[in-house]
């Protein structure tokens, strides 16, 4: 038996998250199912995280155990042949069998793409649409007091099962290129709908929508009445896993 | 009453095509539904031609009738608000009570766009995938024989009711920018599926599927059975029609 490290892609538009639910369409079912097709054994795969309907990746990576006699160069273009073309292998690699996908990761890297324009039709379920001009620089005015280490209840869907909600972003970087607005949010881990109530609140502030002080309250009094809005699913990508 | 031609583009990906059908979601369907939230008024719309369910459009033109009071240089914009974000409307304006979309068409622009590897998720359902090297001379070398005014029942469903299979290939240009192949078809009509079919036929002989005698057949014996593979429906857009 040995472990193997999958990086992969997916477009999450026509999917219900990552994580299986019973009759549900997820990108955890299509992984595993493909790799029953592949090698004839219910095989679970374990992730870096869930990443919500709608949320897209570009560097998710999930472990899985198979037989020492299965060749690790060849997972990658088996799996990509069964997979659906919206779910791609970018690599498979041996490691350590006291890796874990999720309990071994230093640092996650999300990127948020808006597209500041009221809509363009070949970007639908791809990014979020803001039509009114949006200031990169108040945006990072406002993305310089979310960095650090703080306790983010504030900034969490009220959903959430999670009992620590203290987490440390190491970096939040704006970046405009024609009319898209990428936000880059690298932190120890994330909670549910973090980084789009994050870029909402960026948003929000940068369209005076909400002041500094209703920022840096959100922090302080950990209530997500201060924070901005949940930006839509579509703009989300999971972009890095560290570990 | 006035006569308004709409341009507009649209994501085909979650459509059952252009054309209303009971109970599917259409891209007519839509803008239908839209005009009349805007305007509280059952109104038809008419278009160049229908495209099949996945196929999408960059230029789509349609036509419908308005009452005069409505300011047409404001019919973009109340039905952008109102329209899915895969659907979008890029010009509207008058035009005379005599105009057609769909019978005074003199021409009609296709592209085909095919990624020229296995796979990559964030081009699904954008693209057809070929993961066989191109070599667009060949597929070149094909179109030559396939422009000009022929019978093209060899290239066409035979779920078609069509009765006139006499049509006019103005142009066929295949281009290459990194891994993406266009083929960009101008005519004076398509038949059901033909475009999709045409770009088969190239690809299938670059591929050497099939011969240059058997594209001649295919022409000459009007006979589907000589002609190449039907591209998926992804790859294809409407681009341009010219009236």
């Amino acid at each position: 038996m040995k472990r193997v490290l999958l990086k992969l892609s997916y477009d999450g538009t026509f999917y219900r998250g990552w994580q299986k639910q019973a009759d549900l369409k997820t990108v955890q079912a299509e992984v595993e199912k493909a790799l029953f097709v592949a090698f004839k054994k219910n095989i679970e795969v374990f992730a870096s995280g869930r990443t919500d309907a709608g949320v897209h990746a570009i560097g998710q990576c999930v472990h899985f155990d198979i037989d020492d006699t299965v060749p690790v160069r060849k997972i990658k273009m088996i799996l990509n042949r069964i997979l659906p073309n919206d779910i791609e292998i970018i690599s498979a690699k041996k490691v350590p069998n006291n890796f874990h996908a999720r309990f071994s990761v230093k640092r996650k890297t999300y990127i948020y793409k808006i597209y500041n324009q009221q809509k363009n039709c070949f970007l639908a379920n791809k990014v979020a649409f803001v039509k009114e001009y949006l200031d990169i620089d108040k945006m990072q005015q406002c993305a310089k007091i979310l960095m650090g280490k703080h306790n983010f209840k504030g900034f969490c869907s009220s959903n959430t099962n999670a009992k620590d909600f203290e987490k440390t972003i190491y970096d939040i970087s704006i970046s405009k290129k024609k009319n898209f607005v990428y936000v880059e949010v690298t932190g120890s881990g994330f909670l549910m709908h973090m980084v789009r109530i994050l870029v909402g609140t960026m948003v929000d502030f940068a369209l005076n929508k909400i002041s500094i002080e209703d920022v840096k309250m959100a922090l302080e009094k950990q209530n997500r009445i201060f924070a901005g809005q949940t930006m839509p699913a579509d703009g989300l990508y999971l972009k890095k896993v560290v570990y």
